[in-house]
């Protein structure tokens, strides 16, 4: 049923193989030494486990159990990640070209990235508090681990990081677009976040490259604190291009921080939709100014309506 | 290649290990009684093939058969699913210390939950109506049912919300968080939601615990149905902290209406981007108030200019 | 454990299966004939591994082996394609009831389709160019192809309209809300877009169907290209409703452009949570007007202030 004769599917395959000469842009040959994207999310997943033990994992930890499968699921993470990690240090600038070289190099940095792991944790440990402290739909710390997107996105975060600051390129950006694929939370793995983060909801999150967060930071969903412009592309690679967050902060929903030297003082909030581009002292309430609505009945077609009791209390939501 | 010697894993392992007994609350020992999170995902997605038979199973339903089906994928789910509760009831407040009792319970549960499947249906069937009512874009119901991803979250909310109103814990906050990574769109399963619901796009879309939706409401992508202020954390937990949407509303993109005595009257309109934290009467539509244009054109650089023109028609698609 | 006894669940059985002919809306008897949503999904990937070879498939593709691959693969695509396509012309308008001919015309659809894969590739490897180009945090065009979620929005939207222009029913849109499923991005298959598109971030972006895109298109995260006004429903399905977006414009985060009629001329730069629906001239800046903040210190609590020099350097980020 339904088959292209011969002739037919000869010169589709020929057509393309031709596409693929023609335009090497966009194709890889040497697909033996090219970095395994799924499997770089499955190692993602279990260093979760390793983290959050128990919560994932199907395996039987209580009593003295624990060690043994620990043992076995860092080996493997660590078997595959050294390989994942030579494989990527051959981008690395300037590139390291002697294959021993870059397998213990590749060595080296993947037991410099596990023995932080019990840092993670505790780290980890502090967002999660921060998260059941912060909402009042939070039922336990199991609902919080197992289900809120915020959790998953910040460990994915916390974990791609110490790849990044070790100088691994591609595999931590390929963890963090895979939970920004999961949560719609977008951070960039080269961002510095401090402890007690907590992202409530988190959906259409943007957090840049250079961005620095202080200690307890709470964020709400469309929340972007990027770069004022990127005209310059590639020239501004190495420069401080978003902004710095102190502690303390809390910026709602649909906010936008802009720049590289815009700094948002401890303590500030930032209200709902504002759009903000130069720096806040600490201590500061920021809100668009008159966001006033307007109003039309069905007897007043074509004649909109300001009710000034509508503004009272619009900025309850910031106290 | 790139192993790790020895006794540099072993000191990996005993480092972790040292820390999963230093800092307990991430970590969870008695996995034999842990939700499997894995398996309630699974079970969501065949209450979907129990709602829309032969939409998204691979069996033959035509004639008698589907007796044969329907029987054996509600059995396995009833199996599977009392297992489940019967493990989430452990962090019931008060919590139900006797494992017998909490099983008997745990079915009793799941039957009462598998009987509203058939009420489930009938008002599935009017939100896919809606869906193809209202959406121009809209090839035809197979494939609003097949590919929408409104439809998808407002059927495993309309699932959960069965389960949060029965008391289950934990389970129902799991589907719904799925049902967020899968379309974007975050509906707490505490949120009452009316017949002939539409969601268009939905990304973004937030809908908190104590939200209430009459029939015949509409909401695009980016709108937040939210608290006032969370500050209080747990102590609020009982509260009714979100809005009330009445029948016949449609609320434009990105607008958020916030706190729990705020009242969206029936036949409301709200305009894209607005922000409503007070009551509105019914029938009447609401806008930002001026939201108006500046432009600046390549020979007036440095000056920005109104043009009164642009303000025609702004409110059109509020018509 | 836990199961319920047979009396009840032969109840719950009964109960479902009388919903089913109670309510027809819902369920598809003739599952024979009915499309296979995951195996379309499966080919969607397929056809990414041709367009991007190397990157995805996991084929040793180096010498002349590309070619024997590349034959496996576009056959397999082309044979599970066509079986497809036949059973989504059943919902053709008007439909085609003889199946020898709808097989004869599906075997056509797909090897038309096919035949355009070579150009795909040619302006999708634009669009990476694109965004590494426009983006100082890719670190180089492999991180790009592998992670960026815009470029899957892309390469998934060119195939499905290849698939649309076509005629062919539902396979196009279960392949584009797959994508929107995986990037928070949802580009109707009816679209139009030009060489050298680039999404940054993406999450939230709403494309609709009767949209046209130039050259050299850049869209930030939350942009809306949609319609003013849906209440006509169906009846304005074949209508232009979508705006046309000229060579290369610029959309900043969160703008919404809509209307069949509004035209956004060359060279335009659309600033963030702009709300346009009028027709923009060719070389201009378009921004909120007045996107003032006011400010409560701690001291002056319950007054807000304006500080001026808080509105310097606002565009900056157009520039």
């Amino acid at each position: 049923m339904g088959k292209i004769v011969d002739t037919k599917m000869k010169f589709l395959v020929d057509a393309l193989v031709k596409s693929y000469y023609d335009n090497v842009e966009i194709i890889k040959f040497d697909t033996a030494e090219q970095l395994n994207r799924s499997l770089i999310i499955e190692l993602t997943e279990k260093l979760r486990c390793l983290i959050f033990p128990g919560y994932f994992g199907k395996k039987n930890i209580s009593g003295g159990l624990i060690e043994y499968h620990t043992g076995e699921l860092l080996d493997d993470v660590n078997y595959n990640l050294t390989k994942q990690i030579a494989r990527a240090l051959r981008f690395q600038n300037p590139p390291q070209a002697d294959e021993d070289l870059r397998s213990a190099r590749a060595s080296e940095l993947s037991f410099a990235f596990l023995s932080t792991l019990p840092d993670l944790r505790d780290v980890l440990a502090t967002d999660v508090s921060a998260a059941y402290d912060g909402d009042p739909a939070a039922y336990n710390k199991d609902e919080i681990i197992s289900s809120y997107p915020g959790i998953y996105a910040i460990t994915v975060n916390r974990l791609a990081h110490e790849l990044y600051k070790l100088g691994v390129p591609l595999i931590p950006r390929i963890m963090t677009e895979h939970a920004h694929n999961i949560t719609g939370i977008d951070i960039h793995p080269g961002a510095t976040i401090g402890h007690h983060f907590f992202i409530d909801h988190g959906t259409g999150i943007v957090i840049g490259e250079t961005t620095i967060i202080g200690n307890f930071v709470k964020l709400y969903q469309g929340v972007t604190l990027g770069a004022l412009s990127t005209r310059g592309g590639q020239v501004l690679k190495e420069v401080k291009r978003h902004p710095t967050i102190e502690d303390h902060v809390t910026i709602y929903s649909g906010a936008s921080i802009l720049g590289g030297n815009t700094i948002i003082g401890e303590g500030v909030v930032i209200g709902s939709n504002a759009f903000v581009t130069k720096s806040v002292p600490e201590k500061t309430k920021v809100s668009v100014k008159n966001p006033e609505l307007q109003f039309m009945s069905d007897e007043q077609q074509n004649k909109w309506e300001h009710k000034e009791f509508q503004q009272d209390g619009v900025f309850d939501y910031m106290i």
